[in-house]
């Protein structure tokens, strides 16, 4: 086993672990892009990837996508439609890459394809996905996978979870509502505005990092932040981190369970949800580690990168950055501790819904 | 008068001259974007910019498209339309600088203009225009500016071109008909694509560095290439650069006049030409810097800059990296004896057609 498949601490961010979710996705895309072709056979469809980051995996979920319709099309005898695609992520993203490698992306689809692979054009739309990100009624299909558990902003009311940078055992009460209470408004808003963009029949497949117990406040898996958190709290005591600056603390991210989230997309109504599915990313254990002859080092260091490379810039623009490799030092300590006692899995929650008329 | 304003020696790489264009360019813009709107009044309106570039003026020209429908809906009393920008240049092109000021610039307009001011969104969409760019019939305006002189390659058949770079006083008469016969493919091909590519009635407004005089040998203003080739020679003679490199070395770019651009125009058919007009972009002579109390040297280095911005990764590409200091140290000099002598200007080429049904 590979130190890079064995990691899923932070999947959106970790390529391999991503690179395993947009497996487990596939069907959920293979029957949502099924569906919007063979339902008119349309001679164009546009798709937005949102959340759509930097790296190896940018174009893969739109690898599975150009398959799935250049498989499709030589079943039927049909000349593919043409492909828009919108690849998003904020302005800060480094599109610059992605776009370098957009030319050998479409020559190696246009060898192996050849008359199968239609025209297929790749943008990049820059922005927020809690704002308007394009035309009204003019997508047919949204993906987002491992970018809807980052909230708007750091909720509202949270000023008691002193010492806690996230939900922790010791939150008070008010914490837990708090962050779901941002998240319904977040998710809602997100729906609305998709809503706007997506033709009638339009279609939509998430995956969000979420839980299985109701009660966020109990924990299901190897918890990075609390971990992080730790690492902050002993800074803290040895005077290397203010107290104060630890106490306003908090991190946009919320992960919700089956229960909320379909909640929220009945209550705001625009779209039909057609399925929903809940699947484990595991991480295993030292034993499985020892097992496979990775070294535990290699997996410490890389399990606190993935964290660095989630939280730093969250990190930097709260507390400066000078305490940024003293802390992940500490990090990778107490992760090590973790990683040799427990199984660590993340929960993932997946699904597909379709525009209402 | 500042230096930033004399210098137009190669306009689209040049901010201010550039600017200098855009603002040639308003009328034109105005009538386009008026037309289009007023003959339908659409909800929404798709608009590409081509060979966009990098730099602060990449958005003044979707500046002054806001401004006339703002300025257009406020006169009618309309709500503004949806606007789907898409920037496009070469894969290599810096977007992501451009992304990171779209926020900034989208909120200044929101500022200045309120209500009438509607949503926009803003795309990057990297490629070759000498390629198909966007679904079919789906754009309302098409705007290049100082892209299409560039060729899609090096004209065939050119290989007795020695010790120039470009159509010269002493290139063989094959010379120019090769340059021609490039253009003339280049331009059709980009009329055809982009006829398929924007909707009935849809808009295209052009600007090309162009020539007065129909036949191209014939110099009538600074030829930056023939001071290029100049001390490209220079060096060949001094065992600097090897002579056969310098003879298999031409620059891709071509300046039509009027008279090609028109018949080229007519037998591709795809457009009605609206209009077309040449102005000059002066960058006077020594005595107006003298005048206006311009540091000569300051102008000189500049003109040097902005030619080596131009033509650097393609002379890198070809000669190899080390001699760029050197050759554009001698390019300065005979820039500067130029530039002391004789008055240089730029003619330019604008045109507005509309597809045909």
């Amino acid at each position: 086993m590979e130190v890079q498949n064995v990691l899923h601490m932070t999947p959106g961010e970790d390529r391999n672990s991503y690179k395993m979710v947009i497996i487990k996705a596939k069907s959920f895309l293979e029957e949502a892009i099924t569906d919007l072709y063979c339902k008119t056979f349309p001679k164009s469809l546009s798709i937005a990837d949102l959340g759509c980051s930097s790296g190896p995996n940018t174009l893969l979920v739109i690898s599975e996508i150009i398959e799935t319709i250049s498989s499709l099309c030589r079943k039927l005898g049909h000349q593919s439609p043409e492909l828009q695609v919108f690849l998003n992520d904020l302005p800060g993203n480094d599109f610059n890459t992605i776009f370098k490698s957009i030319p050998c992306f479409l020559e190696k689809h246009r060898t192996d394809k050849g008359n199968e692979f239609g025209p297929c054009f790749i943008a990049g739309m820059p922005g927020s996905f809690y704002e308007r990100l394009f035309l009204a009624e003019t997508l047919d299909f949204v993906h987002s996978s491992y970018s809807l558990h980052y909230l708007s902003q750091v909720p509202h009311g949270i000023e008691s979870n002193k010492g806690n940078i996230h939900i922790a055992v010791t939150s008070p009460p008010c914490v837990p509502i708090a962050y779901l209470t941002q998240f319904q408004s977040d998710f809602a808003f997100f729906l609305s505005l998709r809503s706007e963009e997506l033709v009638y029949g339009g279609r939509m497949v998430l995956t969000i990092l979420g839980r299985r117990n109701t009660d966020p406040s109990i924990k299901e898996n190897c918890d990075s932040w609390e971990l992080l958190a730790l690492s902050l709290r002993d800074m803290v005591s040895q005077g290397l981190v203010d107290e104060a600056k630890l106490d306003s603390f908090n991190l946009p991210m919320y992960s919700p369970c089956v229960e909320e989230v379909k909640a929220i997309i009945q209550e705001q109504g625009s779209f039909h949800l057609n399925v929903m599915e809940t699947f484990d990313l595991d991480s295993g254990t030292n034993d499985d580690y020892e097992k496979e002859d990775v070294e535990f080092d290699e997996i410490i260091k890389a399990g606190s990168q993935t964290i660095r490379a989630v939280a730093e810039s969250m990190l930097v623009s709260h507390f400066g950055g000078e305490i940024i490799e003293e802390l992940f030092d500490r990090y990778a300590k107490y992760f090590g501790e973790y990683v040799g006692k427990e199984r660590s899995n993340y929960v993932n929650l997946i699904m597909s819904m379709t525009k209402k008329g």
